[in-house]
């Protein structure tokens, strides 16, 4: 590659003489890395131009580098980065700008620190990675998801694709979704009620900035998601933790005073069970009593391979009290990055105008491509594919797990991508977890969805979702061993 | 297309028979533009297995439903939405929930409304669009754009473009930005003072967020970018409006109390005027001397066809105190929302972990896609023939505008894509753009960039990054009309 004449400046206020202002330049970009072995400089001219400095000057500047061999020259083609010449490992450079600004002071919120636990993004190369919500590269249809992104990128489609949306969506998704994909949970909308988000925790965070703030109070479940916490715990609001049973959150234990109800019924993140139609009406009936918000995440529902999905929450809200979201990461990729809100017109309106302040929209194309990726019937497919594959890969680690006599909480009813286990008291699956590492099983140990006066150390989650079904058995009989192995 | 049997739904608490239920459900999901016409139901087997009714029933709803003309038997084939049954336009439930929220209560903080202007949609369907920041489908190099994305979505990429990122970004175009886009700009940062955004716009709120709240003080140029302004007012920080001269920003206006400054040094948003270096110094010492935070919005850089641009205010900055905006929607495409933020390792530390508290990180396949389209030349190409156009445009633009005496604020020496004009001072700009609509002519009207108590009507800013050459003489003529016709 050559290098743009572009990258240099003259400094006005540097010290020496212009040849070795020059030279200095050339030498820095070397040594920093940022122009590596074998790369081509611009000729003396062109920089000799660029610089409004005579050509000599560079010339000479050259001349030196190749002496100090930094630099090759190779007859009429020019001047290169020298094979010789001192590069760094990877690019970094070394000069640090001396920081005088205090940035403890100057910033107004810490974000980091917060319940997000931090995740390997080196996980595939885990030979048993249970872990959660990543993508299975084997099980995605890919050749069609191509199609359907040249599509999209097609001339007849640049125009919407690449066009500034302001505030609005891809029409074509948006009825998608209120034609097929809602109506698989039985619930029905008009595109005025439906936002696209990026992904559903983007979802979540809308909600949340706009429902609650300091003297407002939600209630959520125990364990839970735990970036929605962090989310809610940025807004100053009260935050009411409410232990799940085994039929999801218990509508009787929310406090009269809460403003808005987190919760997951179709299947608890993480605990997996399933709310009953009866406790969702009597949830219903307590959000309507004390005037209530609800907030249904809706995760997963495409993945319900044992039994037909209950119809979400939504679609027995006769208030319109029900905030819903959806998301294609899940069932797509979690690279993707988008979800949709379905709510009331006015709230839908202000969470409309919210994301146009943050973000305007999110990418056309990524909408266009999903959009027709739906609507070719390519996600029907995929998601059926990958059911039945998560559902073989589920009758395995069950088999796995009960052989090494490790105790799932509960046998959810729909299927999902997960379970989530419970070891004996005195265990720490933090620890377990970090030790099994080396032996190259990754899980995910469950302290972190518990709030933080609560938390329990010895439940862990087992993602199925990207791990082979022959891998699953050896991957388990790991845990058990470290589990039984373990020492407070 | 068929209909999914997975869309129905029978209602525990509906009233009448399971057939008349079932005739109801098809009913509705017809006349509610759901099911089109010629769509094919699901069989009687599969829609009673699948209801848990007898396939009688569903049977006899189908045959009642083909009676009243709903449906169409199609002997083996099955049963279809019939050519003749009421179809609605479009697709638009009517049944709307009974919403009993008190959504003026439950929303916190209201976001229409702001002083960011509605634009429309569909101003390709004009003849003479001045429309701003726009792309230009002619000028875009489609069929490159295209591979780069078909590379990125390849079996080898897969797994980096479609994973979890957690907080992190695609560390390929991290380090195209840090080897090649910002040395333009002679701006040296490594990997951890660099962070993608959702587009430029993304990128300012990330800032806003991050360092102002009420008690702190933030100084904007006037005019400015009006959705910085309404990022800004909620936050609820004070603002300090300085007007801009013919050199930009003025230093010595800014208040001693000031926290951060917002400025457009190399290309004034929407004046178009550039900052001297002189004075980016003087302003960078202001910003010492009160220890205040500077955001640099470097936008359009690339679009300077008429000077070499003159460095960031970023590339003189010895203290860490400058972050740095840039972008690739204005460059590439809008609906790409693709930018970056460029900062100390503190700053940069926070506004990732708010990014990935909000959304996570930007959608992997779209920053591949650009990694590619930068390293492989084709940005570089694109930008050398975008200016190109953009100068021939900008000369006959010229030419018009001094033809029919019509009067631009200021020649800008480095070229981009729009100009800033000002008419006589009793004339309404956003009247005249209302009417010039009639005659096909889109124009910007100024008033919005003014913050709300100085709002100036007389000015309006042409943009011509949209526009062919051809159309602009007969579009000038009539913006020149209408302003001589003008009678406040």
């Amino acid at each position: 590659m050559a290098i743009s004449v572009e990258t240099f400046f003259l400094n006005a206020d540097a010290q020496g003489t212009l040849q070795a202002q020059i030279q200095e330049m050339i030498a820095a970009g070397i040594l920093s890395g940022r122009f590596r072995t074998g790369e081509k400089l611009p000729s003396s001219r062109k920089l000799a131009d660029h610089l409004g400095v005579s050509r000599i000057t560079v010339t000479l500047a050259y001349t030196e580098l190749v002496a100090n061999d930094y630099l090759t020259a190779r007859g009429r083609s020019g001047y290169f980065v020298s094979e010789t010449a001192p590069v760094p490992p990877s690019f970094s450079p070394t000069e640090k700008s001396h920081d005088t600004v205090n940035w403890s002071r100057a910033i107004t919120q810490v974000f980091t620190g917060g319940d997000s636990p931090r995740k390997p993004r080196d996980w595939r190369s885990y030979r048993y990675p249970f872990i959660y919500g990543q993508a299975d590269a084997t099980l995605f249809d890919h050749a069609n998801w191509r199609l359907c992104a040249l599509r999209a990128l097609g001339q007849k489609d640049f125009a919407a694709m690449t066009g500034d949306y302001y505030d609005q969506d891809d029409p074509l998704l948006i009825e998608y979704i209120a034609r097929n994909t809602l109506p698989r949970r039985g619930v029905i909308a008009r595109p005025e009620e439906i936002l696209i988000t990026l992904g559903a925790q983007n979802a979540l965070w809308t909600v949340v900035q706009l429902l609650l703030q300091p003297g407002r109070k939600a209630a959520i479940e125990n364990p839970s998601y735990y970036t929605l916490r962090d989310q809610l715990s940025h807004t100053g609001c009260t935050l009411d933790v409410i232990e799940v049973d085994k039929d999801g959150l218990p509508p009787e234990l929310i406090a009269p005073d809460t403003d808005v109800v987190f919760t997951t019924p179709s299947h608890q993140s993480p605990t997996t069970v399933t709310m009953p139609t009866a406790r969702r009406k009597a949830l219903l009936d307590r959000a309507r009593d004390i005037d209530a918000v609800v907030v249904e995440d809706d995760y997963e529902f495409e993945m319900s391979f044992r039994a037909q999905p209950s119809p979400a929450l939504k679609s027995i809200d006769r208030d319109g009290r029900v905030i819903y979201l959806g998301s294609f990461s899940k069932s797509l990729f979690p690279g993707l990055r988008l979800g949709y809100l379905v709510g009331s017109e006015p709230f839908i309106r202000q969470a409309r105008a919210l994301r146009a302040n943050v973000l305007r929209h999110p990418p056309g194309h990524i909408q266009r491509t999903v959009a027709y990726f739906l609507s070719l019937g390519h996600y029907d497919a995929q998601i059926r594919r990958t059911a039945k594959v998560l559902q073989e890969r589920r009758a395995v680690l069950e088999k796995a797990v009960e052989a090494e006599e490790l105790t799932p909480t509960n046998r959810s009813l729909y299927g999902g991508s997960s379970l989530w286990m419970q070891a004996p008291d005195h265990v720490d699956m933090g620890q377990i977890g970090m030790g099994l590492r080396d032996k190259g099983v990754l899980i995910e140990p469950g302290a972190p969805f518990f709030a933080q006066d609560t938390r329990r150390h010895n439940f862990y989650r087992l993602g199925y979702s990207s791990i082979a079904s022959e891998r699953i058995p050896q991957g388990i009989a790991h845990v058990a061993n470290a589990i039984r192995a373990y020492r407070a």
